[in-house]
């Protein structure tokens, strides 16, 4: 079978896995809460990648762990997934970046209004610490590695983090600003949380720290080509490839890796960071194949 | 020594205690992220009462803890003003209830814009789940009851609590809704994070399953003395004595205890849950005054 067959049935097989599970721990709409539930099931359901949670459970089974006999490693998955949506959300809110459509779809402020939105977001953050710290799941992870899980996903999520990396992204919009500022933005907007997502899959399987170095490796290098595959997306596709407005980078003057280098030797970029992802994974076996075909389908979409 | 005079002397002393480990656990300015932390500080050392850690530190104590040897105990009640700072920075929003005062002071979105505003909401709330999970911290609390605190904040903080209730409460506006719908408002939006904080305090001191049940009792009724207080202060009192808008709640449409049951009615009910919380704590010696001081202290307010 091609490389590119195999992962596209095993991206299928996990992301069904991840929505299974987010239909058991997402909560239902019930009274009094229904619309603020709504809201939050809304944009969950709204067809995205489920990157990250596939990446943290390719992570695991690395280090010999498996998502369908751990549990507790799938509510990670869906809080992490739960982080994501929210910051997707709130960016795209009128006093952020003002996007109408997400996944070709209305964005959750279109169909809720801004402080239902707002709330949608707040709640699904919210919901990810809910479901990382809840000793009563089932006993697969200990204490002490729920904690090291949900830690790790907070500062990822924060001022040093996502939250961090936005709040650069929009303060620099329509500035001119170094090479530097560009590798900030994207290493806290959106590469602390892929690398966060792969760590919690690495200490959730009971990794050493040979192995978590290892591996957190990998997570910078492929955050890294993911976000600079993003920036050529927006660049080269349409809008109805990307399911949101293309150019839309360029509208609001955000700097991005085409702008600073170029098309051609932007794509050379993803492939040297795609080339250190699997540098990075050289001491596994086969175990990690997953994560191989993974990084290899990042670098992919940009063609 | 008064009864009054006692406790403002012990909420200055405990208010300094939390204002000391704020200082301690909320990150400086440092680049690239100084935007989004001075935005976040800005709120948090607004001039609060600091009542959510105080109520925790005093739930401590009253099964035998103390903040003074518990450095832990401090950096929860630390991560509690966290998540309510973020909820007051996030209803302050213009797409919201649209107040540019706040303790006297400009909101947070006045000073920072709104997109400002969001990222320093979202970053406190991380920022609270980062303190709380850190096992690194100390070795006073257990992994476990680290996990339980945690889990006792995120749901406190969530749909079913203090987000739900302000979606509740946000798409109630100028609606007619039962006396019922009040009591949901009150019990999510308010109520869930006070009676966490009790809650949290309990836990980390060590508190047996019935003892905690006493407390969590008594966090409901003070819980709700606290909004049927806020309710009343914002109908009887000048914008100066509150330090923003008075008056707003009628002038948002919204309904409130004294719009159900006039100023003296609403009163009686304060009363009532006061007497309640007190009740609550009979088991308990004199390791459970402050929490009775607390309760008094609550209700005066009202006068």
């Amino acid at each position: 079978m091609r490389q590119s067959v195999k992962i596209k049935s095993y991206l299928n097989t996990q992301k069904k896995l991840v929505e299974d599970a987010l239909e058991r721990y997402i909560p239902s709409p019930s009274a009094p809460f229904e619309q603020n539930i709504e809201s939050m099931r809304y944009s969950l359901f709204a067809g995205g990648k489920r990157i990250r949670p596939i990446l943290c459970l390719a992570a695991a089974e690395a280090v010999g762990g498996s998502a369908t006999t751990n549990e507790d490693l799938l509510a990670v998955a869906c809080a992490l997934e739960c982080i994501h949506t929210y910051s997707l959300i709130h960016d795209d809110l009128p006093a952020m970046d003002n996007d109408d459509l997400r996944r070709g779809k209305p964005t959750n402020h279109v169909l809720f209004g801004e402080a239902g939105a707002i709330l949608a977001g707040d709640g699904l953050q919210s919901l990810a610490f809910e479901l990382l710290s809840d000793a009563a799941l089932s006993p697969s992870l200990t204490a002490l590695q729920r904690l090291q899980i949900t830690h790790t996903v907070a500062k990822a999520s924060g001022y040093a983090g996502m939250v961090g990396g936005q709040a650069l992204d929009i303060a620099n919009e329509r500035q001119e600003f170094p090479f530097e500022m560009l590798q900030n933005i994207h290493r806290s907007k959106t590469g602390a949380l892929i690398t966060a997502s792969i760590h919690c899959g690495a200490i959730g399987a009971g990794a050493g720290s040979v192995q978590q170095q290892a591996l957190l490796e990998y997570g910078k290098q492929i955050g890294l080509a993911f976000q600079i595959v993003d920036d050529l997306l927006n660049v080269t596709s349409t809008s109805k490839q990307l399911g949101k407005q293309a150019g839309s980078d360029a509208a609001l003057g955000k700097a991005t890796y085409p702008s600073f280098f170029g098309i051609e030797e932007t794509r050379k970029r993803a492939e040297k960071a795609i080339a250190s992802a699997h540098e990075a994974l050289a001491e596994f076996g086969t175990s990690a194949d997953h994560l191989r075909q993974l990084a290899d389908y990042i670098y992919e979409r940009s063609n």
